[in-house]
């Protein structure tokens, strides 16, 4: 991406240096994320600038990206390693690994798929610190294990909402986030779980990740859905739709002392009633990412089974086919994630 | 009130119902929240009904008031007992009781100060529910009794915030509900509490009720009070002005991690930025009043002088006196809490 478009091109190979690797690419799933950044990239770009203006600069956050730069996108790999940079000891080349997406050198941090420095996963090549890989269990097709950051999002949103036994669940939006929030959902035993989508074959996704009740919220309320099969227990609202207007939504619907968790990333301003929140004393936690614990277990749960996300992959497309991908994801009625592959 | 404006009128005496009694308002402190619905009461009453259409009715929800009736006002008083209804067996004539600001009879519950059936404390009268009385420790003046449900709110806000020792507490809004909150968390122990006003007699009381740094926002931003003296440990931000955009400007100041409690009112829509949440994964807690048992605990903390709220009081007039109380108290730098009282 250069300029907030999106385009297919060569750039030259990055290289490791101390403490890194170069790595194939493997598997990177898209991420809607990415297709967030192409739409409104600009204006969450100048957004941030405006809200870090004057604010103490934090060394430890990730170098912000100049987008009149290429910046290659994709934080959703496995990587097989193809050289070793300086000083790796604990990794060794054939070896394939998922990481965090970030890197690190002496020039600071970088997200990886959003940094100038180091190409994403939707590039052939890419080079990954050697502390923060993980191992792929032998055996883990790389398509799934490309997961593991997806999926380590639901983790996170599930274990910031604080939910415990006893509690409801009501997700609303089955895009990735959503389906990553319900199968962690599932994997802790919580429930019952209700989810709404607009699209059929994403409805049909969740109850595969072990959603109890899934409706069409133009059919049959969320809310309504959870009062028929519960009504009482507490209640834990995930909002991963992210789109404006959502969380003034869940607020209207939402029963008394409910706690919402926003994991759908909405890219402008937002509009609500303090007024609804106070009546019913709501809580909002606004959640980001995941802890390398978390990002380890997500790995954990896919390679051992606990949770199967392979239905999650609806299309396969290589690096020329990422533009249309892009265009292909708009139709949720057809697609959950498109991996992109190594040919 | 009528039609949304004050009016001071003769209106007839309350009768006890079985298990009520009838009182002599002695003290009654005139809340913000008050001179809120006398402004914006009408936009608020709209929303309300905008918001609560089709939402199943709650049959414990306080019966709505019509704005074309009479409502006496007032929810922050103490009262000294005239007569006895029915089977009243635990109050005595002469008692001098303070209760939660609610009646409930045959007809349902009903919110005491925003009642078409039940006047309020700029009354001379009231009826109250002797199963909500509680008795005032002989000796306590009725004008600090009445401060009862004020510290409440903020006895509640602490509670909600889940503050524990090692955290520290940022107060944005030095009115009787910041007031309250400072308080409460000195009487927790809980520290350092930074408060933020504009007014310079609110700081000062700010600091009397125990706030260790106490900033003009305008000379120095509340957050960068809290990275002088600390700067480290996790933040609670109570947002106590209630206003719209101060909720995004609390976001905005607010370090990552940050747990804001949303105390004061805002009765407009408002407007945030939810990147800005999901970057610092901030939460935001709605609170509403209190339980019957921090409404209790609030008494006890008066009674027993763990709080001094005296100097709370700026003020004193007669019922005849509150329509210009409600102007006087739009010049915050005069005043904290008018207090009506029986001549």
């Amino acid at each position: 991406m250069r300029d907030w478009e999106l385009r297919v091109d060569e750039v030259p190979d990055p290289a490791p240096g101390p403490g890194q690797v170069l790595t194939r690419v493997v598997a990177c799933g898209i991420c809607g994320s990415d297709l967030h950044l192409v739409t409104h990239g600009a204006e969450s770009h100048r957004l941030r600038q405006e809200l870090t203006a004057g604010q103490p600069v934090d060394p430890l956050a990730p170098v912000p990206l100049d987008p009149s730069l290429d910046v290659v996108m994709g934080h959703e790999f496995c990587c097989e390693v193809l050289a070793l940079g300086e000083g790796v000891t604990n990794l060794s080349e054939g070896d394939v690994v998922v990481s965090m997406p970030a890197a690190f050198d002496a020039t600071g941090v970088h997200a990886l798929g959003f940094s100038n420095r180091y190409p994403g996963g939707y590039a052939e090549r890419m080079v990954l610190n050697e502390l923060l890989c993980l191992p792929v269990p032998a055996g883990l097709p790389p398509e799934l294990a490309a997961l593991t950051e997806p999926l380590a999002v639901g983790v996170h949103a599930v274990a910031k909402s604080r939910i415990v036994a006893g509690d409801a669940a009501l997700v609303v939006g089955c895009g990735p986030v959503g389906l990553a929030c319900i199968a962690d959902l599932r994997t802790r035993g919580m429930g019952p779980i209700v989810a709404a989508d607009l699209s059929p074959a994403r409805r049909s996704l969740a109850e595969r990740m072990g959603a109890d009740v899934v409706v069409d919220p133009r059919e049959t309320p969320a809310i309504e859905a959870w009062r028929r099969i519960d009504g009482s227990r507490p209640l834990v609202v995930f909002e991963a739709v992210g789109v404006p207007g959502m969380i003034d939504s869940v607020m209207r619907m939402a029963p008394r002392d409910a706690r919402i968790v926003v994991v759908g990333v909405c890219m402008q301003a937002d509009r609500l009633y303090p007024l609804v929140g106070i009546g019913k004393e709501l809580s909002i936690q606004f959640v980001l990412a995941y802890t390398p614990q978390e990002f380890a277990d997500a790995l954990r749960s896919i390679a051992e089974g606990t949770v199967d996300l392979a239905p999650w992959i609806t299309g396969t497309v290589d690096i020329a086919g990422v533009p249309q991908a892009f265009l292909d994801l708009g139709s949720p009625d057809e697609h959950a994630k498109i991996m992109v592959a190594a040919r």
